[in-house]
């Protein structure tokens, strides 16, 4: 699906900056200004270099302009105290509720996104035109956030930018099992060698067992971790030369 | 587990206020500065309500003294381009990775998370005081994150506040199969009173079942559908009535 961010009657434009900034940093680039105030060099200098979407937002004069052609249409919360009685803020999704849905529907399409004004949030009669409702889960003692740090939150959870960690945890090998038993069989072949007490070896070899598990030891870490041990092997051996 | 959120050197005071705001929006207190410009008006106007949190900060002269007591020692990063040769920035977490983590370590203790500069982000000495590197999946085309979306990233992902997400949708009830099952069975009895052609009526009632099926109906939904359902058959036994 393709998303679309509406601010609706924001009332900073360093906050619309702000927020076009954040878009591109997800890969969204696809922004809608409900009656905004003029856009300024200060909205330029925090959008940094997502000038061009700044540049390229849509103004509309209402929130049905704004929503028009929409698959889905999205209001966002962060207030409390929802009841059943009120079919106005129902049903109430979390942003993971939101994530599988969007995943979930394959026939593409828009999903509008609302964010209400900074001061007032989105009103009734705007809520009224969502089909869901979200809600970004914060705390009692401050619920409100700022504008652009909750376009932040729901856009991170909604990208599908993966910032190269697809392409980086590829090039990066973890050790099979073999290759982590020959390296504890290593370490255990040297543990005789510098004379460690029978009584503690065997305690010892599942803590260092326990120690290395949890750090996930890549290919090449394991081979460094091998080369300190022969070292180490060479020294203790050229020592047992010289003491003999 | 604590966390600790630790700015290192960072420019903009307002960027010190909108961290603070966010922190709380999360639920987090525990703020550590080191080396930060001065901390004026801008700041205190940008925290807003999170004023508290701003003025319970602590400012330390280095990393070192700021990551005193910590148990693990996360850096983050939206730099692209890891390698496996690259120690610096080994291993490699995404956030997800990160909370999975925090979730499994049950001993409790700090966990800091270091942010740098909004212009070189953290260098690579500090780095390699870190004992992860995590990184927030950006866009290629413009990697570089504003520092307080990058907090609000971070600790939206690590927060435990659910905003009352558990309470509200335990407040909302969702319809059993049974109730479904007699909110059908009246949909059906309904289109033979108003006289629906009897070999579309299959297709049709397949058609509402998926609609309201996908539509998650509640509890108190239900009661709706099948009060309109029973005007309307009122309705049309009157008319029926007048017209026999």
């Amino acid at each position: 699906m393709e998303i679309r961010t509406i601010l609706v009657e924001p009332k900073l434009d360093e906050n619309i900056g702000a927020v076009a900034r954040v878009m591109k940093n997800f890969g969204f680039s696809d922004l809608y200004l409900v009656n905004p105030p003029d856009i300024g060099e200060k909205a330029m200098y925090v959008a940094s270099h997502a000038y061009d979407v700044l540049r390229a937002c849509e103004i509309a004069g209402s929130v049905e302009e704004a929503i028009e052609n929409s698959v889905i249409v999205a209001g966002t919360t962060s207030k409390h105290g929802i009841s059943t009685n009120k079919h106005l803020r129902m049903p109430f999704f979390s942003l993971q509720q939101l994530k599988e849905k969007v995943e979930g529907i394959r026939t593409g399409g828009i999903l509008s996104i609302l964010f209400g004004s900074e001061d007032t949030g989105l009103k009734n009669e705007v809520l009224m035109l969502c089909d869901i409702v979200v809600c970004i889960p914060t705390s009692p003692s401050y619920p409100v956030m700022n504008l652009s740090h909750a376009v932040a939150v729901v856009l991170y959870e909604l990208s599908e930018v993966d910032g190269g960690m697809a392409a980086a945890s590829g090039a990066i090998k973890l050790a099979s099992v073999e290759a982590k038993e020959r390296l504890f069989m290593h370490v255990k072949t040297f543990l005789d060698e510098i004379g460690y007490k029978e009584h503690k070896k065997e305690k010892t070899l599942l803590m260092l067992r326990r120690i290395l598990g949890r750090a996930e030891l890549t290919v090449r870490e394991v081979q460094t971790l091998r080369g300190i041990l022969r070292k180490a092997e060479w020294k203790v051996q050229m020592e047992n030369f010289y003491k003999d």
